[in-house]
Order: C-alpha cells, then structure tokens, then sequence
C-alpha cells in the first residue's frame, strides 16, 4: 500500500495519522482534515484541527491537554487579558507563531492548502497535510433557537448547551481542493481511512461538502472507519453527549448509521464486540481491537489492524515501498 | 501650571513625559506623540514611539535595551523564525498582546487615539496619550535613490545607510486629531514642551502635519525645546549621523535652527553651555541643566527646570492644582 488519505478531526484524527505515518514511515500519506472548527480570532485564522494534527506529527503537542504546543508560555494571553482583550480562546505564546504567519500567507495570497504545505516543508514532515477546502466552511452548533460558532459552543461554553443540530455555513459553496478532489475522485490512492475522530463535528463537516459524499459512495478503493467510541465512552469531546441529544445510545452502530453506503470495513474497540452482528446485519465489516491510542503499544496495533483490513477488502499490498 | 501639552518621540520623549508626570501628578498632561514610525509586520499594527511612552508610563519598559517590556520572553519570535516567516522586527510575547488589541480594536472601528485612551484607561494612568494624527503618516529615509521605510532604516538596516532626507509620506493629507487641535490651537494648555527626541526622526514628522507648524508659530503659550544633545553626543539614535549627514556639527545650534520661530526656550545640557550666546544671537533663550535622564535625579532636576522656564516665559504658575 503505497498510498492513503485519511480524513482527520482533531486529536483522535491526530494520534491516527501519527499511528500511520509510524507504521508506513515511506508510503504516501495524505492527511484530509477538517476546517469546519477554523475561525478568526483577534484578526488571526486559527485552524484548530490542522494545527491538532501539525503539531501531533512533528511531537509538538501536549499530550495531557490534549491540544496546543507541549511547554508552551502564555505571556502574551495574560497580557491581553490585562488589557481587556478577548482572552477565551487560549493562544500561547509558542502557538501564536504559526496563527501570525498563516494569517500573513494567507493576506499574501496563498491558499490554506500552500500554508500548510510550506509548514510540512519547514518541518521537514513526510505527509501531505490538506485542508479539505480553502473556501470558507464553519460548523455551527444550534441550541434551542440559538446558532453558536463551533468555538463559542466548543471552548467559551465547554459544550454545555443542548445540541439540536449541527449547521456548515458555508458547505453550498465551498469546493473540495483540487488535491483532496484528485486524491477521493481518482483511482490513485489505495485506501481512505476515516479517522476516529466525532463523524457529526469533525466528519460531517467535510461530507458536507459537495461531491465528497458522491466521491466516497463511489469508490475505487476500501473505505475503513475507526470507531472513535470505546464501551459506550468517547476519548475526549462532546460524543456521547450529543449522541444521547440525539436519542442515540453511544455504539459504534450508531456511528455506522452515519457512514451507511460510504465505508466497508469498521475498526471497533474490542469492548464493543458485542455489536459484531448488528453491524453487520447493516453490511458493514467489523474488525475489533485495542483502540485507545493514549495506551503504549495501541496506535501501532490499530494502525496496521487497519491497514491488513483495508488489503483484506482488496487494497494493495501494505508495506513500504523500500 | 495645570495643563501641559508634549510633543513626544520614543525614548527621550516618554523618559521627559515620566519626568513631568512624577513632578506634577495631578496636573493635565497631555503627551502628543509621533507616529511616523508606525507599521503593519505580520498584519499588526505597531506603533513604536506610543508603545515605549506607554510602557515607560507605566513603568514596564525595559531600561537597558530601551525599548519594549522589562522581562520579555521571545517564545513567539523563535517559533516563527522556525516557521521561515519574518522575524527581523523583535516582537516580544508581552508586547504582541499590545499590537493584537490595538489591531483588533482598529478593524472594529476605533480611531487610534481610543485605543490609547483605552489603554491609559487600563492602566490607570492620569495622563492623555495622544497620537499625532489618526491617519496614516509614515517616515521614511532617502538614501543614495532608495527610499527606506523607517522600521526598514532604524531596525533591519540599523540606521547604516546615509540619509540624504526625510520624507514624511502622508502628511499633506493627514490631519491633526480633534484633541490635539484643541489643545494646540486653542487657549487651553499653560504651554508645550518639545521632548528631547530627535527633530528630523520623531518630532519633524508631527511638524510636517497641516496647521500644527502654524499653530506653534501663532502659539498662545510658551514653547520650551530641550536639546536631545549632550556635548556633541545624542544619547541613542541617529542623531549625530544624521547631523554629521546634513553637514551639521552635533550642537544645540543645530537643533535651535530646525525649531526656528516655534520656541521661545532651550534647555540645553551644562555640558553645552558654550554655546548660549550663539542660541541667544538666534532669539532663543537658553538655560543649561544636566539632561542625561538615566542619570538619578537628573530626570526630576530637568522637568523642573523646564518647568519654571516656561513659567519664567509666561506661563501660569507651576505647581498641581491641590
């Protein structure tokens, strides 16, 4: 298998990817992630997910916090709190740095997808790291008559209001890149994998987009999931919560109802294997192994469980290509 | 004296405008302030000689580099030189916070004298930190058929090239603000010190406005310069270049003759006094003090003496109005 795209949320996209890209340190790997979370913020472009996932691939982040720059500084948050600035998003000091220099690329003119093709470079990373468009796409949480952006429901409210629905301004219009289109139209990649990442805030998003879904439903090549639920419990975020919102008990059946006619195989925590049968009564293969990646030794095992399941269902070979 | 106008550039300026507030804590002072050598890096907006009178005025300035915040960090700075994105123009963690508020409060609409008084407002400070003008006015360098903005001459090119003028681009079309038209055309202030900052950088910028050389030659108030010269040295900057550029020597003399017509008094540093008679040949009334202000005591001793100089030219009694 010499090459795959993922498409990726936020921390559970970014353990996943840096699973993969360990495991196949040479094939092509080619991150699709979500910029439905992206907004502005004191006049910068912030980009929660990409950021997530740049930061986890070059052993940046901050494994305990989950998000951000590991050893990180907040001067200058603390100084604009001082100043009666916004201070609700929390920027530290080492991460303000690459908000500063997108935002700046970007006024330049460059699209999101050169942005994060030149921090791959500067980094020296052996990925490819795509936004899933360079066109504007927000995600939005609606609550009882009110639309909160994905941050003010996400940082400023820590997911406390009921979510009736999830909205993506934007997705009409906005266009998949020419590089996620060439990568989920074509025939050039050997698997996708979706990353257990939340499908309705993280996924969701990029099915939104037009053609996407059609891409996914038509195929040439093994569609994985990776259930981001173990026993009933997400590993971080709003999930289970907004599954229960929904009427949903938090099963992996569940989140197959959500990828129905897009995925053939689904990678499920062995604390759900009991729903083996449900799942496949839906037509969905089930393959069930350790998936909390924040314990030694599982992101190896469920990167190459994942992978021997994808050339199972008729991907290439998986090796590298040495 | 209870109202006092000061036209300020960076580190001489905000060290006189410190001076006089010590002095006189409860009088009316209000510091007008260069903006020539204002610039948008990485889309903030900063504003180098505010900044340093406000951080002196508050007492976070850092004393040794003589500019920006006392026990800055740089975690920012590094992180975008490893991003390959400019880093020439030393942005410090505290002081980012600054120009992210500022540009923040800019593009939602605010005239740049509100977001100083927002800030003198969050500091508590008991003065009025005025820009020049709200519209845009930049200084910039000639040298041998290249025009240098002024950050390009002073910070990246560390004032190595020759000067063969000054441009102050947009200033035939900038206005003075509202608050320092009033102060400055009308009856209202006791009289108006020229702070020792350097005439052709900081304070020829200001003069180049419409109506603000005029409202200084029709002046209803004593005008008192102090000489950012000591003995043939400046304390930081250009200066002596520049003179020695022009074919000046570095002399009080010099200075006097870009100030012709708007001054009534000099105070000059002792180590100067040689030159009274010519100052005085030239209609300008001299008195010589120590000046070097990092000098203890000095700066109370100077503030003082200007003081009553002005008082001596015309001016209402000095002392607070307690």
């Amino acid at each position: 298998m010499r090459k795959i795209a993922v498409l990726c949320g936020g921390v559970g996209g970014a353990r996943f990817a840096q699973a993969l890209y360990a495991s196949l340190p040479d094939a092509s790997l080619n991150l699709i992630v979500n910029v439905g979370d992206d907004f502005e913020h004191l006049g910068l472009k912030i980009c929660p997910d990409l950021d997530t996932v740049y930061y986890t691939l070059t052993g940046r982040n901050d494994e305990a916090r989950g998000w951000g720059v590991a050893g990180e500084s907040w001067h200058c948050l603390e100084s604009l709190s001082a100043l009666g600035a916004e201070s609700w998003f929390q920027l530290g000091d080492w991460d303000l740095a690459l908000h500063l220099a997108r935002t700046e690329m970007i006024r330049k003119g460059a699209r999101l997808t050169e942005v994060c093709a030149h921090l791959v470079q500067q980094s020296k990373l052996k990925c490819t790291l795509l936004p899933v468009t360079d066109d504007r796409l927000r995600t939005q949480i609606r609550s009882k008559g009110r639309v909160l952006d994905f941050q003010e429901y996400f940082v400023r409210e820590r997911c406390a209001p009921v979510c009736d629905g999830v909205l993506f301004a934007g997705a009409e219009t906005a266009r998949m890149t020419p590089e996620v289109k060439s990568l989920l139209t074509g025939k050039g990649i050997d698997c996708l994998m979706i990353a257990p990442s939340n499908p309705y805030l993280s996924i969701a998003p990029m099915l939104a987009i037009p053609g996407i879904r059609e891409a996914l439903h038509n195929r040439q090549f093994p569609v994985i999931a990776i259930s981001p639920l173990i026993g009933g419990q997400a590993v971080k975020g709003p999930l289970v919560k907004i599954m229960a919102e929904r009427g949903m008990s938090p099963s992996p059946v569940g989140i197959a109802q959500e990828y129905a006619g897009l995925i053939d195989g689904f990678v499920c925590d062995i604390a759900d294997q009991a729903k083996q049968e449900e799942l496949e009564a839906m037509g969905v293969q089930a393959k069930f192994t350790e998936t909390l990646m924040s314990k030694p030794g599982v992101k190896k095992t469920l990167a190459e469980t994942a992978l021997a399941f994808a050339q199972g269902l008729g991907a290439a070979e998986i090796k590298d290509p040495s």
